[in-house]
């Protein structure tokens, strides 16, 4: 039986409170579904460790974490204290390119004992996942200004799409829409407006599509799927936008379901040439940091995108059933959910249920 | 007494129908509150027109209405017969660049007899703006295609941000923001993930800040933005983003006050160089065409606009009223917000209640 190596990382702020918790839940269903996991402890990609070294992770990183099965990882930034172009860009960007993740995966679910803000929709109606492209598209680098501090002064910045990157978020999306009961793929575009580069990715998606006679498919521009992610939730099962149309349909979905605290991400390699990174969407949380408070579901439904990544599908649903089933008990929530449990109670409540 | 010289285009589909009750509420709040209009009415701008001569406007066009005080314009396209590239490009987005209308200005508001899709919300409780720019930024047409058809194949397209460009929208935006009792702006950006023209936008946003210390402002990633349009809409009252953000922000808006059917719009050119053009948001909507059920409630408050435009104020805040007091009424509110008017019912309500 194969030993699963995971590289823990806890990062800042609340990471480090939520994660002893993601870890007690892991080993439990671990246990319990004959999962072998071993963890490795890091302290790099952190405030504490730039402040220490001078830089966000040590210069032998990858050979540090790169052979892991995965990597698990809590929250870093810390905006007071450091810039999110040196504590992002320095840890959780890297990773994504050096590690070619390029699948940003996030559940858009409502769960028993979140609180919509939609008016009349119940557990259940809503219930997809935003697949965004992680690599390339609107964040490439390449641009520049000119005449600079001159009233002529002009930025341009380019987006990138390549056939590689393109397509293989494609196939990742639709493999996905394949293997669920509706078999429903809709593709973010706005090639209405954006004249080059959304036509492309639309070129690519009706090329893709033959290939899955078996998935619906349709299309929208941005400006009215965000609309209807909030007027028709339960239009969508799976959703595949470029790098910054999957970043902003994977905070909005969330939102619209009450779970932004609370949501789960994968940045997955899905050929398993690098380990992927899971972590909740939630930041690091300064303002509530080191009072045990911090809701640590996010953490914890990571870790079952984890196992269900790494194959382990049986631990993984028994950790999402057990989520459930813990939102639903007023007493095991925290209190950011109108319950009365700490960090700790919450994340033992889930462990006991897996 | 100035007269006011509009150019009226009624385009395609419901634009049609809902434009004689643009035009007899305007008529009406105009008789009340001594205000001079003459209407000059074009048929151009429409499928019919591209039909019968092969394009969407004379060559002509400008002469025709750009000596005008405003252009009022119902709704154009009809993707079954005509590509949005053709039909969109050819009219609205020509308008748009060539009458240097830079700003897109749209109200979001919650309306009494208007179900939200927010649990919670009543009438008040929402009341913002959205400024987009609406000339350059992502919309650009430089870019192009590398390696056709191979593997290697790529597209580009630049964003291109020029300081004449954002300086004049953020005037816009922090002018408008000052002139409301709550004095706050919020900026949409991206400048964590698009690393280039989005810090340059943050910049000129804080440099034209500093002209203005009696507002309030502040700025939000688009992804958490697009979440706090959800769950904290009441934050709001004057929101300026790009071309692209402003785009998806004025339809997320409206959507999230259950009026995007019957959200009014301006693409203005504040400098009175050209004219500039009020419609609703709505499209030409060819699957209800002809029944005489259209909602004409976006054109009537495109209006209304288009009056405050002009410098009318109290007959701007008269339809305003007016439309209230209508879709108040469920008797007098049209059969996609449950009542039971039709379209010219709905119009003569509003215009009696002027
Ligand atoms: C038709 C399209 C190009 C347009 C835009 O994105 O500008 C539309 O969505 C709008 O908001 O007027
Ligand atoms: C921090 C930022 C660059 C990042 C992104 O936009 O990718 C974040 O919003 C995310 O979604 O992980």
């Amino acid at each position: 039986k194969k030993q699963y190596r995971i590289a823990v990382i806890p990062g800042d702020g609340i990471g480090k409170e939520v994660m002893p918790e993601g870890l007690r839940v892991i080993e439990a269903a671990a246990k319990k579904h004959g999962v072998d996991v071993k963890f490795d402890h890091f302290d790099f990609a952190s405030y504490d460790y730039y402040e220490k070294h001078g830089e966000m992770m040590p210069a032998d990183w990858k050979n540090q974490i790169g052979k892991h099965d995965a990597i698990y990882f809590g929250a870093v930034g810390w905006p007071a204290k450091i810039p999110d172009h040196i504590s992002l860009w320095g840890s959780l960007i890297k990773f994504r390119r050096e590690f070619d993740q390029y699948v940003n995966l996030r559940p858009v679910r409502l769960m028993p004992g979140v609180p919509s803000p939609l008016a009349n929709r119940k557990p259940g109606d809503i219930d997809f996942w935003v697949v965004r492209e992680n690599t390339e598209g609107e964040y490439s680098s390449v641009g520049g200004r000119m005449f600079p501090d001159t009233d002529r002064e002009f930025v341009t910045q380019q987006t990138v799409m390549t056939r590689t990157g393109v397509d293989r978020i494609l196939k990742f999306a639709f493999d996905l829409a394949q293997s669920r009961p509706k078999k429903h793929l809709t593709s973010a575009t706005k090639s209405n407006g954006i004249s080059i580069t959304m036509p492309y990715w639309d070129e690519r998606v009706e090329a893709m599509a033959k290939k899955y006679p078996g998935v619906k498919w349709d299309k929208y521009h941005i400006d009215i799927l965000t609309a209807n992610f909030v007027l028709h939730p339960d239009w969508f099962d799976v959703v595949v936008g470029s790098n910054l149309f999957g970043d902003i349909l994977s905070d909005l979905g969330p939102a619209c379901t009450g779970t932004i605290g609370i949501a789960p991400s994968g940045n997955i390699n899905p050929e398993g040439d690098f380990p992927s990174v899971f972590e909740p969407v939630h930041g690091s949380a300064p303002d509530i940091a080191g009072q045990g408070i911090a809701n640590p579901i996010g953490m914890i439904w990571s870790g079952a995108m984890m196992l269900e990544h790494l194959g382990e599908k049986q631990a993984a649903s028994a950790i999402v059933g057990a989520i459930e089933r813990t939102l639903g008990e007023r007493t095991l929530r925290t209190r950011d959910l109108g319950g009365n449990a700490d960090t700790t109670a919450c994340g033992k409540a889930v462990a006991e249920m897996v």
